[in-house]
């Protein structure tokens, strides 16, 4: 049937999230298919992000300089930080546009039930940081999740010492939503964070 | 935000079927992450992959070998000739191994809405193939669209001169498939082709 080679390159595509062993055999096949067109252009973007991809020693992020361009940009506000799960939540943030200050990539959240303890997130780090003169306001932009918000209350206390508010994102109804498709919780914050129209 | 490099990566993500943008940019993330454990395997799986796999010549299956190790194996009975439309329906019919002849990819079916006719497929090697005094027998396992039982009709036509027997996969019910899920052409083909218990 299809060899090593390809069932070798099958695994490993199975692996990134959103492929399962099926539609990463459809993915090799297409790679096989457009070679020139889109299997070579794949292994140079591949090869330069391993080349020039470094981890900013800052805030966390992904960028080819280090700090990345955002911790280096004089023009985002410096006494605001930002504190995400991930680089992903991090990008999310920055497609939205709302924030200008500066970010800090935890890097997980606390989670009894995946062994995820305060030793294995970037917190000394971000206390460090929070402590610095310049910061004056500390936003926890963590998911509406068990493990989110009990991560939120965890930073909150470690904060208390640094001179800082802290303020997390408001819960209610996404832009588009619909009441019939809500779930209860939301509904109900929603509703008690009700605001004069 | 993420860099040139970054974006370029997604792009490139976003062309394998079954990605779409969104998922390509949680597939680069991974990627990024598991620098070591799956980036740099998956570059050298590709590059593997460019270097070694060819089109057999023969029959249009992907392999280190030219002709592949299914039309080269003397085990293989030489006798029947199966038609697929694409080498993932090969892979396919491997899978299943009901079949222990050898193969011929079309790379496609005739399709008018797609603009594909007879000179887009690999018909004349099939033509040929099918006249060789070896071959006694063309199954055409084409899918049971529209499009599929069209190309089905048509290579039956154009095989009319070679002195072949043709047959066509049984449309049926799918194992495992209960009726109450099964679209009424389905229950009806499988009612015209019944069979005695």
């Amino acid at each position: 049937m299809s060899g090593p080679e390809i069932e070798r390159l099958i695994k490993l595509l199975a692996r990134l999230p959103g492929l399962g062993p099926r539609s990463a055999r459809r993915a090799a096949l297409t790679l096989i298919k457009k070679r020139a067109d889109l299997l070579a252009p794949l292994r140079s973007a591949l090869t330069d992000v391993a080349d020039t991809i470094r981890t900013c020693g800052v805030c966390g992020n992904f960028d080819t300089q280090d700090p990345c361009a955002i911790c280096a940009d004089p023009g985002r506000d410096a006494s605001v930080l930002c504190v995400v799960q991930d680089v992903a939540d991090l990008w999310a943030m920055e497609r939205a546009g709302a924030f200008r200050g500066r970010y800090h990539v935890l890097g997980g959240v606390l989670s009894a039930l995946d062994g995820v303890g305060p030793e294995d997130l970037c917190l000394e780090a971000l206390v460090a940081r929070a402590s610095e003169a310049a910061v004056v306001e500390v936003i926890l932009a963590l998911g509406a999740t068990v493990d989110g918000q009990t991560t939120a209350h965890y930073i909150a206390n470690r904060l208390q010492a640094a001179d800082v508010s802290i303020s997390g994102l408001a819960h209610g109804v996404p832009m588009g939503g619909e009441l019939d498709y809500l779930d209860e919780g939301t509904i109900l914050a929603a509703m008690r964070a009700r605001r004069p129209v």
